[in-house]
């Protein structure tokens, strides 16, 4: 075979296919479908964001302000805005910028040995799976559910492995305490193990860990996956960041001097007026406008869980997601949803645990939501 | 072992290397060296691409006009303006808009099995070989010599195997012919093998084919990436393309879905405000700055090559660099060059044949290059 996996046969990513499914609906119905299936935010990009971008757009066009190739692991000014919100827990030297965690979970997912297991909760990102069988990675699904209280199980596999953790986590928007992840940790240490800390909704954690370094031996074991889409409206603008500890060893060598190699070997960095745009975002302008628009999507995930709630079982949590329980399965309530005009995603999308769940967006607009649990209701009996 | 590949202990990646060398000399003898070691472009960005992406970055602010994820693949608009500028040769549904030529080589890379020999130009970009051995990938070098006019020979190989062609190249600058190009399709169809075709300066050629669409049979066999780094100095603001024709088929499937899928999966697109640039880029005004630009490096390094010739063995052609033959070895020239506050580029980096040779870069500035050529000079004898 001259593919380097049979996966690639395999139908499409997720949110793709309900996109085109979207689609279909709106040509079928003659109107738009209401969107509480995708992760993507509704509050615009922060006014500092934008005028920074200006600012560096401009800078492109005079001779002695023009910057040709960016460090591919990113500017020192970014680098310092990033370190900066870690308050003292990681230096500008383990940063390493990109252009999303999506970006960064392929790439880590192919600089590790195809042989080493990966530990995935399920359900989470599709990503992490679909990246690792693109890999040829065996998975072993980590159950989170009502029984576990979403959290995964510290499993009785003593292998070395590569593990997925997500906190707060997509979908389910549980935040793990401390006492729970350094469960992960010890156990990581323990086997020599890799854990790939996705910290997307960092932004969101209330009370638990904002970051994996919070906990004690971390640095020992664990890259933490941070991003601008979630709390900066960053999605359009692309900007995310890999964090490898100094102290971060394999086979006896540095991995932060691996993951430069790779960085500089197979990417060219993320654009000079993205990166402007970053520094503000980071700035403390920037950072109370994302508190605001973090608090207006928590409101609206409250809202929504307390609706829904009434009716059947729900998990909700600081992540802006509602992981939905429904009597049948959750493809059907897609199905079902769609020809009325709203779309959720399909629980399953995330992992086998997720066949009898959907998931709802807080990102989406208030109005959205309000017309929806109308919709949503008229289902009521049957969730 | 952890890690995919053994090849992340060897050193770092050649520009790296460079730069790293050039700031020590640069320490040492407290003055800044000039670089005509790097493939970076010294021409500003285009005005209209600046205010193409102040506009874009002032959309974001407002939620009428703000933008999230953006397709994987690319926005409509701009694989329009790609698609023109290829007058009729490929249409936009062929275009995969991604953050530059390095990001979509790496791709490419890990897409096809790794029992897939890569046969590779000697000299050549590194990133083909870099990615090749981090694969682990078997490389079959194909010298580009003054025996064969700098042009890969065909092999004797008739095995299926991923091709890589540049073209003008780097950094021999050759660019191949309608009738040599087309050997290489031909050769390609007859092993049932996939050329990767390396466009990134194909603004630069005179007379040669800028695409290898232009070559019958080429829609069968060959994967374009395209890059505005170079003639548009986007080399700071990250925009690149792969082009996969529609009817190009691996192993019974259409490539164009498996690349659509792997984008989908370990990729989120490019940034709607450098979309909007690559736009302004393409348009009219766009393309008549970047021929000032090109004619700027051409005249640059036309004047090197007329310079050096007196002296030495030179080659060069349409792109942008000169292929110095030494009496020594590269890297000697190179250290003792550096000593003297200049810097080129080691033959070596580029494959074994660059044993002999030194790049230089004719994006530098005139007045750097001017400069150069008088240390270079006082080398000559030795040279």
């Amino acid at each position: 075979m001259i593919l380097s996996s049979a996966y690639y046969r395999e139908g499409q990513y997720l949110f793709g296919r309900i996109e085109e499914r979207i689609k279909e609906a709106e040509r079928r119905l003659s109107r738009k479908v209401i969107r509480l299936s995708l992760g993507d935010v509704t509050c615009p990009v922060a006014p500092c964001v934008a005028y920074a971008m200006e600012v560096a757009s401009r800078e492109m066009v005079r001779g002695e302000t023009f910057r040709g190739y960016p460090p591919s692991t990113g500017f020192p000014f970014v680098k310092e805005a990033i370190a900066k919100t870690y308050r003292g827990l990681v230096n500008p030297d383990e940063i390493f910028v990109s252009d999303g965690a999506k970006s960064d979970l392929a790439g880590w997912a192919y600089l590790f040995d195809k042989s080493l297991p990966a530990l995935i909760p399920d359900p989470s990102y599709p990503v992490y799976r679909d990246s690792s069988r693109l890999v040829g990675r065996e998975i072993v699904a980590l159950p989170c559910t009502q029984d576990n209280d979403f959290v995964p199980t510290i499993p009785s596999f003593e292998g070395r492995s590569l593990i997925y953790l997500c906190s707060p986590a997509n979908p389910t928007a549980r935040t793990m305490t401390m006492k729970e992840l350094q469960e992960w940790v010890d156990y990581a240490i323990k086997t020599n193990s890799i854990i790939l800390f996705d910290a997307a909704y960092q932004a969101f954690a209330l009370e638990g860990p904002r970051s994996i370094y919070e906990i004690e031996g971390a640095k020992e074991c664990a890259i933490e996956i941070g991003s601008l889409s979630k709390s900066a409206s960053f999605g359009g603008l692309r900007f995310g960041w890999s964090i490898v500890p100094a102290q971060l060893q394999v086979d006896g060598i540095k991995l932060a001097n691996v993951w430069r190699r790779r960085q500089s070997t197979l990417f060219n960095g993320v654009s000079y007026v993205t990166q402007r745009g970053a520094e503000a975002a980071l700035s403390k302008e920037g950072l109370q406008y994302s508190a605001q628009c973090v608090e207006k999507y928590r409101q609206n995930t409250h809202y929504m869980a307390s609706q829904l709630a009434l009716y059947t079982s729900v998990q909700y949590g600081d992540a802006p997601y509602v992981w939905v329980k429904v009597s049948t399965n959750g493809v059907d309530v897609f199905e079902r949803l769609l020809e009325m005009g709203v779309s959720v995603t399909p629980g399953e999308g995330f992992g086998k645990e997720g066949y009898q769940y959907i998931r709802l967006s807080g990102f989406a607009k208030r109005e959205d939501i309000e017309h929806s649990l109308t919709i949503l209701s008229t289902l009521t009996q049957n969730l």
